[in-house]
């Protein structure tokens, strides 16, 4: 299966700012990205990443410089299915989650993430079509309604929680393997438990 | 296998204020209750709430006014494994939900939930003790580690977006059926996409 990985080279993670600086947001995405190729390379697939300009990784590339939305749709359209889309910032991505979800059956898979967004896409039928702005696991599951596609819903923290606020990064302290948690640790970024709520991030200066 | 489900009957999800009042915060916590009470049973299992007073729900339910740690390392230790303890605030859960959770192997099962916490637990072994203070998913894996426990951790969004800040009403909005969402829709709380990051909770008048 032919599965895509957007990854936006250039100003990525920009809700991480002011707690990571540019430079660091461009590091830390890199990361992830690293962590997501690893987890569906060992699952199975060669990932292809769909980068906005340019980028040196240890995976093929497609530069595609159109917003997310119409660059995915373009490969919806022209490839044969099965296509699948995995976001490049769900660091907490294991292989058995990736195998579990390309192994859902239906004419589109779906993965909801954190604040309405969607974190996965296995496309099974050419008529499958993605819209990434506002709620857009609510508009997915009305297209694939719309267009009378079998679809199917996969239930994973591991692919739900993406990164896009500090707030997120406790789950990659907590819950990830890969080189995203690593670069965090090296760059002084940990846990903070003594507001007696949920746990937060702090940073802390390094030697 | 004996389910509990521990509830907060006086003040429950106090950083939903002041997004909701005091009033609201206790009959949302109802509904939630009664979503969650819903999906076990489904399931296949008759839980019981451990309440910190009384309540009345259609479920059985033992009242317990210490906090929620000693009231839930007493049955651990008291009743005889298998005990399982799921959190009151999960309105996204569905009955395969908890299936999947309740059929995990291991001489403790522990379901990540959102920012540190443990939303759910099946205990196999007498041996198993529970924390529910800073990040505790961290801890009870310790914990399972010292005592040289078989541990294995349930990957489930339906289990671990639990709701305790206005963000997560989203995720109600959005991925829920029961009277959880119910109630938000009858109280005026929606979605707000306006902002092109994460989907937010507005609320608007009622008639």
């Amino acid at each position: 299966m032919e599965v895509f990985v957007p990854f936006d080279v250039r100003d990525p993670k920009r809700r991480l700012e002011p707690f990571l600086s540019a430079d660091e947001r461009r590091a830390f995405a890199r990361a992830m990205l690293t962590d997501v190729l690893a987890a569906v390379s060992e699952a199975g697939p060669e990932p292809t990443v769909l980068a906005t300009a340019t980028v040196d990784v240890d995976a093929a590339v497609e530069v595609d410089d159109r917003p997310l939305t119409p660059a995915v749709n373009v490969r919806l359209t022209d490839r044969p299915p099965p296509v699948a889309v995995v976001m490049a910032d769900l660091p907490l991505l294991t292989p058995a989650a990736v195998r579990s979800l390309l192994d859902s059956p239906g004419d589109v898979v779906l993965a909801p993430g954190l604040g309405g967004g969607t974190n996965a896409v296995v496309a099974r039928s050419p008529a499958v079509r993605v819209d990434y702005h506002g709620a857009s696991i609510r508009d997915h599951l009305r297209m694939a309604r719309k267009r009378d596609l079998q679809t199917n819903t996969v239930d994973s923290y591991r692919v739900g929680v993406d990164v896009d606020e500090p707030s997120d990064l406790v789950e990659v302290l907590l819950h990830a393997r890969g080189v995203s948690r690593d670069w965090l640790e090296d760059h002084g970024v940990c846990l903070r438990t003594d507001d007696g709520g949920r746990v937060r991030v702090d940073r802390r200066p390094l030697d």
